[in-house]
């Protein structure tokens, strides 16, 4: 298969190229790393992605920010930002997919684990996560030419550790590699409209 | 207890103004009914409300549309009528709500039963009320003085079956004044970060 991992390069994103590298052609994108540059959060520049890149069977996304700050605080602009970067990022990619992508193709997206076990100061994830997860239930049974769609929702990851532990008090950490083998599940398995919950 | 209804003109938001205002003082809410104007989707009007509605214990919100639609047609503009209304409209009420309201107060938003149950040409509803859901979940665990917050995801309304009826092939129906508990189940009772599913 031809696997696009958008965010390849990151944490989440090598792990993913390592796994389905094994038995894939892969291309990598990133905002600027990356095989093929594109920004998720502009609509024009995820079409112009698909076009670039030829037909693919997948596109997977392990990308997207969220405002990690606490709720008193926030701001209708700062609560945007999840939903500007990995809601509609996420969505930008599966609107243009489902067009561009060869039928049995597979969209593959991320949540996190706040969405089951919330955490201090991440109200925007969880409401930017919990709609994602809504995003592929709702779309999968919309998708047409046998198209799937799925997300996979990691919990902390052993190799975050040192940057996002603080705010995970107590979690126990999970592998990338892990993490990784629920993306292959939903490339390579039958599945559509789930969430695989790694932690 | 005063409590502020936000679209308490509407379907759903009669109901809720007949169930709570046998026990409460009600401050009815609409763009353009009600006693009290505002439009939700603007956050300067909504703390305007606050303001103008004065010193409350609980803010409900029954409004907000979303964009029912073919997945196969959907623009991002048009993905974010939901994200903007209902989701945005809703999260501007909470995030006034938590400094306005007095302590022990609470905040019950509105979902709907697509989160579970999703319909066809629904994904921006079920994108739209699972953040809403999500919102709830993450807010629950930050909010101060005591403030609480549900969402009520109802069924489709016995009174709403002629208008969206052939959207939800097979659904039974739920009648306004058994929603309208649920409403008063978040107001009068001491949970938190819940949502209440009624069909
Ligand atoms: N790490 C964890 O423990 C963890 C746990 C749960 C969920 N997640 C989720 O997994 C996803 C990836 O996390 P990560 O830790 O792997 O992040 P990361 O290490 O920061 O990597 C992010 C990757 O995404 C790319 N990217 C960022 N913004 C982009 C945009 N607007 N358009 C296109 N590409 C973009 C980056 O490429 P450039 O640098 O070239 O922009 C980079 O390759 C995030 O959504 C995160 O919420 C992570
Ligand atoms: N009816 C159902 O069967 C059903 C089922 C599940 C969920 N829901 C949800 O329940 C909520 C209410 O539905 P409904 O059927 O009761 O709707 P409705 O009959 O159309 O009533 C909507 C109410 O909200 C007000 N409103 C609309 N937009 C507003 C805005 N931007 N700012 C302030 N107020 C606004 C309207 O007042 P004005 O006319 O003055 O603007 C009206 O009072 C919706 O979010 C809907 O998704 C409904």
């Amino acid at each position: 298969m031809k696997v696009i991992v958008i965010g390849g390069a990151g944490t989440v994103g090598k792990a993913i190229v390592e796994e389905l590298g094994r038995r894939h052609d892969i291309v990598t994108v990133g905002k600027s790393s990356g095989q093929l540059q594109a920004d998720i959060t502009d609509y024009g520049q995820v079409q112009a992605l698909f076009k670039r890149a030829g037909k693919a069977d997948a596109v997977v996304v392990a990308a997207g920010i969220m405002a990690l700050e606490p709720l008193a605080g926030m701001t209708p602009e700062r609560f945007r930002v999840g939903l500007n970067s990995k809601l509609m990022g996420q969505v930008h990619v599966a609107l243009a997919a489902q067009h561009a992508l060869n039928d049995g193709g597979s969209i593959t997206l991320t949540s996190g684990i706040d969405v089951y076990h919330p955490i201090n100061h991440a109200t925007n994830a969880v409401t930017s996560n919990s709609a994602v997860e809504g995003f592929v239930r709702g779309a999968a049974i919309e998708l047409a030419r046998g198209i799937r769609i799925n997300a996979v929702a990691p919990g902390l990851l052993t190799e975050s550790k040192e940057a996002y532990g603080h705010l995970f008090p107590g979690f126990e950490t999970v592998a990338a590699s892990r993490v990784a083998l629920a993306y292959a599940r939903s490339v390579e398995g039958a599945q559509t409209g789930q969430t695989y919950k790694i932690w």
